[in-house]
């Protein structure tokens, strides 16, 4: 990714009575992402939690997903186009209601 | 970043009564981090918060750091000698308590 690049950010927190699916996530969102989103997402990467910054503490995101768009207007476009889509997707692998942000690079 | 890597995030939620001096951050903070942890660290970016994910929605975290190592122990060993001193900096630029969180890229 490249300074100024538009990073969206979807986090899943777990927690008690959270459940998340990670092979669905990565064999069916995943490719659903990318197709729904189109030429718009330059880049994606995908990060599973394995714990806190204290050794042994819990991780606070179950899954974090990073997206990032050339400018807010076509990630905006790409977004009000697929979102639809996507959020459909969501109880087909998990209960969680996600967090998202937008960032820029830095 | 490659499937498999271990990725590093520190977030730093903002709120009313925090500050953080993007400025410093990213001109003293920022190589501070690159000289401390060294070989070790892989690659690394920082991300700005924008906002949230409904329009006009405020974002979680001010800024998010992104580290990349290729194991577990190299982060671990790179972490411990400089933890303190990248702590220790904190002070300078922020009243947040940062959260960090482990993944595994997948």
């Amino acid at each position: 990714m490249k300074k100024g690049m538009i990073k969206v950010n979807v986090f899943y927190p777990g927690g008690e009575g959270k459940n998340f699916d990670m092979e669905y996530y990565i064999n069916n969102h995943v490719p659903l992402v990318s197709k729904t989103l189109g030429d718009a997402l330059k880049e994606a990467s995908y990060d599973k939690g394995l714990g806190g910054g204290a050794p042994g503490s819990p991780e606070t995101y179950v899954a974090i997903a990073n997206f990032y768009f050339n400018s807010m207007e076509e990630f905006g476009q790409a977004f009000a186009a697929g979102a639809p889509t996507l959020m459909g997707d969501l109880p087909n692998f998990t209960n969680i209601e996600p967090l998202v942000q937008i960032s820029e690079v830095m």
